[in-house]
């Protein structure tokens, strides 16, 4: 992959996933040992394509989709026929039911090989999930492109230090490189507008971690805080504008994404502080009515709860140590659905649109049905 | 303290505190162990019973008040003087800013020994140190009794479990017994009514820990929650009700309670959902306003969010772990103010009251200026 690499992890340009086509094999950055150490992890089967979905060596619905797509190049890579080809689909397509960009990197990758010749299909699939991979990477700078107009205009009116408050991590690890909620502020910060993040932890998985892991390896303010403490800083004034990435955004506007993000949006309606969420179009989901309709939610294990991964204080060794025994019941939704009604606008590559527009803006682009 | 204790640690009778008259020392379940272990811990100075409410080895409004007297017991055990009165009275009241209680046993004991000879303050004191803590007993199962009312009401219209979110723990462990929100769901669960509590796990110190093993040695079911969860569940409509303690409350109904909790009552007003705080009277701060007046948030160590303690799962011991190094900065809130617009009642041991009503009822309970 050629493109440009903005994201860098002690100065040196890194993405979340690269492929050497000449031997098959994919790297990635497993994510789960994230940040505490920055290890590379090989993947050269479907199978452990589906794993580092499953078990969020990758993670990020940009991510997913371009992980899945190399998944299917290396399940096609070992046998090329309509049978292996739908099974690929349908093993990777499990991993994570929420996610909609899954889907719709597995349809495409499908759609493109299904009407080619079996001997043909290896190339094409390899070919095409690294074009997947690279217009993720535009895909991210025009998403902040447009990102960072919201928050220069902010800034031209408040005149001080804008405050984003952003859930999960939507950054260059969740995507290939820029990534979606995350672009706006690095290119905002870069082009010299002070500003400072608040970093939802974002239990069970503590997502957070990673994005002050990238802000700081980027060098933007931020702070780390606990996922309670958001609302409070919105009645304090301390938010200006509140930043998300998604999972799956309904046709009207409703946003699918990491549990607790719902909670976010209620508080800055009731602030009056506008909340985005940033997307690839890829991510809207024009089957999804939203509203009554519900989605699947992912229900993820329950061990993410009772255990945790930190260094270990006395070993100064990456551990995993237990905050719950099994004697008491968990529940763990992976995501919750943040009616249209507390968004204020999704920030898409095609440019910027209240809810109520959302699906005007991606048919006029043609790009979508 | 000759009190009846119905809750219960391996079936064994427990309180949260205990003293020990005859040699001027008290005892406490050291809660930063919980429920790793269950250890006492010995206090025989003012400056003990500072250090046990600062580092939070005792927490929860009401014991902090309750230990807050003790202390002020052993300093007039040490030296009856006016001077040293006001020094321990002083100290004690630096160890946590927002909790009334601490306020208000301060002053309680300050005004009954002031007028005394230095002679007599030391058993005067013990004695109304003694005395604080059983009244918190019979105020809690008032509580329990008033709150009671409120699930039995509520399941005889739904005929199903009824299904109540709490935050934090405002158990007995949290008092001295029975607990405050969790003394109806004692009482509920004893007197047949099903119910399941949905337990955050609130971080930072994961309270829910306590909460969960609370109601684990009581046999009532319960499911363990991180603190994003909580909405979700509300927009299922698998929340019936909201219980939560409070630190403070204004004389308005505002609650200022464990960081988090605002969160939780915007996601209750947005689905019709009822959300009560129980306390004591002596939690509302008839001199505070609430609305606009802000009060003292208190701001505790960000090593409370860089760190935390659990089982290290290949050694089986506990141990502190470093989940964020020093260099993201961190910020930590203790509690957060809950407007009254979203909060339906307030439990006390005096009655039910709107937020309108609550100061009229306490008037008129005549407890209260």
């Amino acid at each position: 992959m050629h493109y440009h690499c903005p994201m860098k992890v002690h100065g040196k340009a890194r993405t979340s996933i690269w492929a050497n086509g000449a031997d098959h094999r994919v790297f990635i950055i497993d994510q789960t040992l994230l940040p505490f150490a920055v290890e590379e992890h090989e993947i050269v089967t479907l199978e452990q394509a589906a794993e580092a979905i499953r078990s969020m060596r990758v993670r990020g619905a940009p991510l997913i989709g371009v992980t899945a797509a190399y998944g299917i190049a290396l399940a096609v890579h070992e046998d090329a026929s309509d049978a292996r080809l739908s099974r690929a689909c349908e093993a990777l397509q499990a991993t994570r039911p929420t996610a909609v960009n899954l889907a719709w990197a597995i349809a495409r990758m499908r759609s493109i090989l299904l009407p080619l010749p079996p001997a043909k299909r290896a190339a094409a699939a390899w070919t095409e999930a690294g074009r997947i991979a690279q217009e993720d990477v535009a895909t991210n700078r025009a998403i902040g492109e447009h990102g960072l107009r919201l928050i220069r205009d902010l800034h031209g009116r408040r005149q001080r230090p804008i405050n984003i408050l952003t859930h999960c991590n939507a950054g260059w690890i969740a995507t290939v490189d820029w990534g979606t909620a995350l672009a706006p502020i690095y290119m905002a910060h870069d082009a010299g507008i002070p500003l400072h993040v608040w970093v939802d932890e974002t239990r069970p998985r503590n997502q957070g971690l990673l994005t002050a892991w990238e802000l700081r390896e980027h060098g933007v303010p931020h702070t780390y805080i606990v996922d309670n403490a958001g609302g409070h800083f919105m009645q304090q004034g301390k938010v200006d504008l509140v930043l998300v990435g998604a999972d799956r955004v309904s046709r009207a506007g409703d946003v699918a994404n990491k549990i607790g993000t719902y909670l976010k949006a209620l508080a800055a309606h009731d602030n009056g502080i506008p909340f985005y969420a940033a997307v690839p179009a890829s991510t809207v989901d024009l089957q999804w009515r939203g509203g009554d309709e519900a989605i699947d939610i992912e229900e993820r294990s329950g061990s993410e709860i009772r255990q945790l991964r930190g260094l270990s204080a006395h070993e100064g060794l990456t551990r995993d140590f237990q905050l719950l025994d099994d004697n008491s019941a968990v529940a763990n939704p992976g995501f919750d659905v943040t009616p249209a009604r507390l968004v204020s606008d999704i920030i898409t590559e095609h440019g910027i649109a209240a809810p109520a527009q959302l699906a005007a803006l991606l048919r006029q682009k043609g790009n979508r049905p």
